[in-house]
């Protein structure tokens, strides 16, 4: 089983993932100027995963919730980042994005990348119970970030707020009471602005 | 059960932990000038456990290794980056690293407190199957990093291969699969400078 054709497949996709490091989102770190990249937001969505699963409205498996979330952005590398509020370009799952999963999954030994890009599609789609919860944190980090940064990307692009609750709502198919909390911190800030 | 305090909680230790993304190691990216930073390193780590999980010498819990990646580093938001080969001061277990964690940890719920604590004490102990295995990863990806950078930070600190060897034997008791590729990727590199 322990080949060492198989590792080399291995360590190559682990060098190539660094490049996830290097891909800048719109959004900045709380109360920062400083951008975020792939690998922090990813990391920081696992942290939240560990902390938040009790609110999932349906039973969800952590561990597959976690590595939605860990390896959801690594098709970026070659597509770039989606910027949520883009009104040019669908945010989900774009052509682009499937070359991508095809290309850097597919470094991978075949079962693996068959799994690595399974799972991905599943967070895609959103339709499972973890694909929903996965998703509901995804929309969760960048919205604590933005009241932390008087506003962030909705202030920066001029996001009204009925664009902000469209965009955000799947947060309440992953979790009803996340849901309710984020809409009272969405509302706490917009009677400041 | 679903108490507001308690998820007022969990959101602090959220925004508190966006700090790991300030902490900056002394390795380098892969081909890089651009060093790496906590959190960017706790995620390749995790990916690194997603793809390598197969080659631990004992059977381990992939969820529990996850959380131990994923949060061994918090503790440096407070107690900075204590770097492998520093000659000062130990790697692991340091007063100062227990005391950061009961502040950032105990920011949680009593229960996840305990539990996350629990977690990183287990790693810092690293004699359970799921810390070794875990230990190795983190030992494994600044070897990798460095032998990308003509040496990296051994170069840079003058370390020596005897060193080098001793710091990172830890591998073995994860994974002597591990092991001796990266002794081959070592040797390689060593025939080059």
């Amino acid at each position: 089983m322990k080949e060492l054709s198989r590792l080399l497949m291995q360590m190559e996709f682990i060098r190539e993932i660094d490049k996830l490091k290097y891909i800048q989102r719109k959004t900045k770190l709380f109360n920062s100027e400083r951008h975020e990249n792939d690998a922090e937001h990813s990391w920081h969505l696992a942290m939240m995963v560990m902390v938040l699963s009790e609110y999932a409205n349906e039973p969800i498996n952590v561990l597959k919730v976690l590595k939605m979330v860990l390896l959801h952005d690594i098709v970026e590398i070659d597509a770039g980042d989606t910027f949520l509020y883009d009104t040019t370009k669908d945010h989900t799952n774009t052509d682009e994005e499937l070359i991508a999963a095809h290309r850097i999954f597919g470094i991978l030994p075949e079962d693996m990348a068959k799994d690595f890009t399974e799972i991905w599609i599943e967070f895609e789609n959103g339709e499972s119970n973890d694909a929903k919860f996965a998703k509901a944190i995804d929309r969760l980090e960048p919205i604590l970030q933005n009241i932390s940064n008087q506003g962030g990307t909705w202030t920066e692009y001029a996001v009204s707020f009925d664009t902000v609750y469209q965009k955000i709502d799947k947060i309440k198919h992953g979790s009803t009471f996340l849901w309710d909390h984020v809409e009272e911190l969405i509302e706490d800030f917009r009677k400041k602005v």
